[in-house]
């Protein structure tokens, strides 16, 4: 029985995951830990973790610890755990990558007397991080991918698999490397792509004087959303261009070459075929 | 005083006018005239229009005709209407690209014995057409730009100003050639974009097992922001692929440029550049 877990980062995730096992009726504890203190309070202020003064005894005590943090520092935190947890113990986290986390977890977790690791990823987030705009509801509806390791489950694995169905998520399995692929596809390139039109919209129109200030207001909502993510932090992700870069790297050319063959057809049929595709995209779509 | 408006095209744009007209307060006549009957149909039903009997001569007998149809067919009306108007109507139109318009306009309207022409594009609109999608609101705090030719403002086009200023709309004027540059890159380029997406993920995913028929939900909010107007139909995009070719053709290609230097550059400090520069466009918007 899951009785104690420690979130190990307090930003939005972290603390929406803290509020969400609330809303689930979790009863047990939630210790927090942050490197940042002013996180580590409002994450307490919301009701999101207990208090402010977990330290590593509370730490090592927990069931569960989950690394809601850049894979960077989950990577570091993994090294970190696996030899003083024992195998009663579940480490998990939500990093966007997940192929370089198998892979540690594969070496460092699982085996007859270490800990046990289940990679976990939630499509949820905003483009503004931070314990404040924590809410359970931000994983309500959304899904929350795993790429488990080889071999059988353990009775925690499942227990975290149910509280996390708890939260509203829809739960779904997949092979690490596919996860990568997918997630360049459905999360990383449209982050891309949405920096890239910012940042280029910044550097034509910062100083034209019809628009300066408020050029979001001409563009409405279609500009609005697609430049939206323009506003995600840096660093979150470069974490992800530095631990997914081939797969990134092979969408953000696929997409280079689709513009190129729609410009070079903006006067011919190709145009009609290429919008005719998209609308099958969207009309297949069930949300 | 405007008291006859007619209205040709009473599709979503359209028949949003007829409501916002009658939401502003205005207690004269609305015709409207579609080829679809559907749409006029529909059009009536909500109260966009008057009736579904608009023929020539109540056409003929309006102080202001709006057209609300694509570039190419507002093209055509313009040619019909002028040598049939007095210089005591006015025609206006709602069409994405303004340049041409403008030009044509220059030629066939505002001379001594000729009718009055502005044109006009509200920067509103849904993925999808169609009367039934009609709203009031769409327009509420939407910017509709002007690109009015050279010489004095007639009372008649003061007047129409100033509906579409109770309409709730943000007016603001503009160069017709800056005008198509600008929406190249705030409404143009964003539809491109998202037509792109959608036609890449149809072909890479649509067979995939695990997502078939259900991509979005994995994608979360962003994918479906960022692929939206992949929806919109081919019929409305044509004709701005059209009439503004070389300003879409450079922001492709600008945007095709700048996702080739963020893909050679994931792994070193220029990504982090391009984030901060897609920040600070984010951070001086005021909406």
């Amino acid at each position: 029985m899951i009785e104690r877990i420690a979130i190990i980062g307090t930003g939005l995730i972290g603390s929406s995951i803290g509020l969400a096992l609330r809303a689930a009726g979790f009863t047990g504890s939630i210790a927090g830990l942050d490197t940042n203190e002013a996180e580590l309070n409002e994450a307490c202020r919301l009701g999101a973790i207990d208090n402010t003064l977990a330290g590593d005894a509370t730490l090592l005590a927990a069931d569960v610890i989950i690394l809601a943090i850049p894979v960077m520092g989950i990577l570091d935190w993994m090294k970190r755990l696996a030899p003083v947890l024992s195998p009663y113990q579940l480490v998990t986290d939500v990093g966007s990558t997940k192929q370089k986390i198998a892979e540690l977890a594969a070496e460092l977790y699982n085996g007859p007397s270490q800990p046990r690791f289940l990679p976990g990823h939630p499509m949820a987030g905003k483009e503004s991080g931070g314990a404040a705009l924590a809410e359970a509801r931000l994983l309500n509806g959304a899904t929350w991918l795993f790429t488990p390791l080889p071999g059988p489950a353990a009775e925690l694995d499942l227990e975290w698999r149910a509280l996390v169905a708890r939260f509203g998520c829809r739960v779904l399995d997949m092979d690490p490397a596919r996860h990568d692929v997918v997630c360049a596809w459905v999360s990383h390139l449209p982050q891309m792509v949405s920096t890239a039109m910012a940042a280029l919209l910044e550097d034509e129109f910062a100083h034209a004087p019809e628009v300066a200030g408020d050029f979001l207001a001409i563009g409405g909502r279609a500009l609005r959303e697609m430049t939206r993510l323009g506003a995600s932090p840096y660093s979150m992700w470069r974490d992800v261009a530095m631990t997914n870069t081939e797969a990134v790297d092979a969408t953000l050319f696929a997409l280079e070459q689709r513009l190129a063959h729609l410009r070079e057809n903006l006067r011919t049929p190709e145009l009609r075929d290429e919008f005719h595709r998209a609308n099958a995209f969207r009309a297949r779509q069930k949300t």
